[in-house]
């Protein structure tokens, strides 16, 4: 699979739990994060959008947990998009950065709600479709 | 499917984000609390686990989004836990309090690691599938 | 020092670092969803305050730290509110249930912002303060 | 006040809250992350220390609001450390990058815990006095 963006992020200690690890949780921070840069280095704001009315939701995710990251290790975490009905899939794969591990993989569906209500699709993302 | 065990929460307001609604991640955590919540209710304990050598740690997560928590609202998150092979795998809803209106649905496989290696199972673990 | 309000939480492990504590933070959003309550308690809604453009803000805190939460704590989290020139001071203190033992002392200064311009105080606070 | 050492960051959407600022508990993790990637910059791993039995932990925070932070903005965290009898006490600032924009003012207060008991200083620190 191809991933036509990447952003590098770096863990932070208190993204850690007692395990030590960064905790499940904060995996889906960083996913949403390099969505959200995606968006932004394509010229669409995700605070922006929600100001006007438009909200992009999350409507199910699927995340395999295959490495964990730990405190001080540098990751990258990519992603591509895909129209599939009326959803915007991204797959997104989380990868350490001194040896490529793959440590996440994941498939983000979702949909965009204008003013409360579903929509089929809005032009600011069908733009990202073809990156 | 039973749930056999449930917690009632409520949401802070600084889990919601600039959506005004809870931020997607943080229903992981609400998961996660229900699990350990449910050990700790049949005496075992997560922390003490993990001071052992021996951590549970979540394989693969798969959540669907269905209705959105808001400030304020009241919620119940339940669980029942089955085996599959090495696996524990907790099926999972949230549902808001007021009107039972599903929010959540999840399935999230566990795997227990001794000291770095995957094992099969853990008596603390195996005693809960009866439940 | 009286104070008139309190509720009680449980610490959830992912609020532990990998200290195995409370993480520093973590307290703050304690404090935080303490203080929303006791707004609630009384009629008042922190996001609802928001969407009518009122917005109360932080302006300070100073927290000391005195003995660190752990997984599966109980704690009581109270709290009184002053009033100091345009100010709402909330002073608050965070204990462990079964000992009463003191966890976290702490002043936080707050101001109203109406739509962008500091105001000297609404109603919906100043009858707090007699409580 | 002269700060030696600063770290660039970046608000990501999922630290905002309903507000549509970034909350204010998260300036601490901010704070936090600039004080472990100056440990780390001069060799001091956080987490190594806590391995080894050494906890360096937040006896006190003063922080004061100035300007809130929005998603997307570029920010600076900078920081000074000198030392006041058993403390090692931190100086922090937060400014928007744009336009140095002063957005948080800290001084965090820290002591090291050696196996549970309060000791008076550690070289790994004291080193660090005279950057």
């Amino acid at each position: 699979m191809e991933y036509p963006f990447e952003i590098e992020m770096k863990v932070r200690d208190y993204e850690c739990d007692l395990q030590g690890i960064v905790n499940n949780s904060v995996y889906q921070n960083y996913l949403e994060h390099a969505r959200h840069e995606f968006l932004t280095a394509h010229q669409v704001s995700f605070s922006e959008l929600h100001n006007k009315g438009l909200d992009a939701v999350v409507a199910r995710v699927d995340i395999a947990y295959k490495t964990p990251l730990r405190p001080g290790d540098k990751f990258i975490v990519r992603l591509n998009v895909r129209k599939e009905g009326y959803k915007y899939v991204f797959h997104q794969q989380i990868v350490r950065k001194e040896d490529e591990k793959l440590c996440i993989k994941a498939r983000v569906d979702t949909v965009v709600i204008d003013n409360g209500k579903l929509i089929p699709s809005i032009p600011e993302f069908d733009a990202l479709l073809s990156i």
